[in-house]
């Protein structure tokens, strides 16, 4: 039996699922409001973490979305934006999720979440979406007081689960977590949203390449490091076929 | 008088000169080649430092650059990939740097860069451009194997020109460059290219948020990190008055 440790935000749960809220309060602003505070929230995770000056992820979301506001020249009052940053705690479950953990629990393996999120933001988010009773576990980095890719941040599974690295498929959406992953020593699973193909006949249909085009050109498309996953998976009840020798 | 250490890449140079390359080479992708590869260049010496797995930047500023032709879809031969990346080494000087370089050399302050790129880059392309005569010290921050914000790539300052944090006047136009060098202790001058109401008409006046105004709202605007700049100034020669105290 292994151990399938799963990212949550880009994975387990769609990001994108904030795009509602973010036009609604902002018409005609919510797909750039709903890119650049992704791109932004991930860039503060890792230069935060260069710096040493972690401060928890629920703050990091809360300071990209200011950027990102105050950036696009819009004007909020504080309940409109605590009722976009809100979003986080309610966000969608892609369609695949609970029926791969459901899958997977069947064959006898331990699931868990390992994410940059608060464990507050992540308890609340599982509780909310109804994934919390399919998991053995949901860790958060916090920790660690370092995000992913740190290797800090990863090592944190074995101390919360026990076991060795080789027990682990850790599965993830994004490109840097399934590098840092596998340089941890992770077997790592690259759930592909966005195939090459796709990415390319998207990029040539477009008059002028926007800002979901963009967000995924720089976060979908798997990352130049030298670093790569050993199984790349179109759907995440894929997991069950795995043949990973653990 | 002062050590004023500058950034190199889009603060003394502009990164965007090597777009003439990139459109010459893929007509009518060039604009996207040039911000998604700026884009992920930076987030790669971020995510490259975080897991500990240095390559100096000629090898990142490849690696980024291989990502987004491939990313795109982009065949190209080996020819053209070397003429588009030697382009870095060859960037234009921003019209104030030579200018604001000679003024304060004249004011007898030690001048230096402090910059991601290799030591090779670095003295070829200051060699290449004209500034190289304009310099006391060209420092990269490739012996501390971390890129800036690391809190080590700004130690390399005192590591190589004596002096205290104090003594210093950083200079960046990167506002997570400036954040960094903030969080050190330098004093910081940031060099604000795109000003909020610039950057706001900008989008107000897009149909659709485009490649370029999409890197200027991730990268241009100061960063909501909880640091910030001593001095905001508009053109580089405006460093001559400003008053530190150090």
């Amino acid at each position: 039996m292994s151990t399938f440790v799963f990212d949550a935000y880009g994975t387990l749960y769609d990001v994108y699922s904030v795009a509602e809220a973010t036009e609604d309060a902002f018409p005609g602003h919510g797909e750039t409001i709903t890119q650049v505070w992704r791109l932004k929230q991930l860039e503060y995770t890792w230069l935060r973490s260069l710096m040493g000056r972690y401060v928890d992820f629920w703050e990091v979301t809360r300071e990209s979305l200011v950027y990102t506001l105050d950036s696009l020249g819009l004007e909020y009052a504080p309940k409109t934006f605590d009722r976009i940053l809100d979003r986080y705690l309610h966000l969608s479950p892609y369609p695949d999720a609970l029926a791969a953990l459901e899958a997977l629990r069947a064959q006898g393996h331990t699931l868990a979440i390992l994410s940059n999120g608060s464990q507050e933001m992540l308890d609340r988010l599982v509780a909310n979406t109804g994934l919390k009773q399919a998991l053995d576990a949901v860790i958060s980095v916090d920790p660690s007081k370092m995000f992913k890719p740190s290797p800090g941040a990863y090592a944190l599974v074995a101390d919360t689960l026990g076991g060795t690295t080789d027990d682990v498929v850790f599965v993830s959406c994004n490109p840097f977590d399934v590098c840092g992953a596998k340089s941890f020593g992770f077997n790592v699973a690259w759930i592909e949203r966005v195939p090459r193909q796709m990415m390319q006949d998207e990029v040539r249909a477009a008059a002028v390449v926007g800002p979901g085009t963009m967000f995924r050109l720089l976060r979908m498309q798997m990352d130049t490091l030298d670093l790569g996953p050993d199984f790349t998976i179109d759907t995440l009840t894929r997991l069950t076929e795995l043949r990973t020798g653990a």
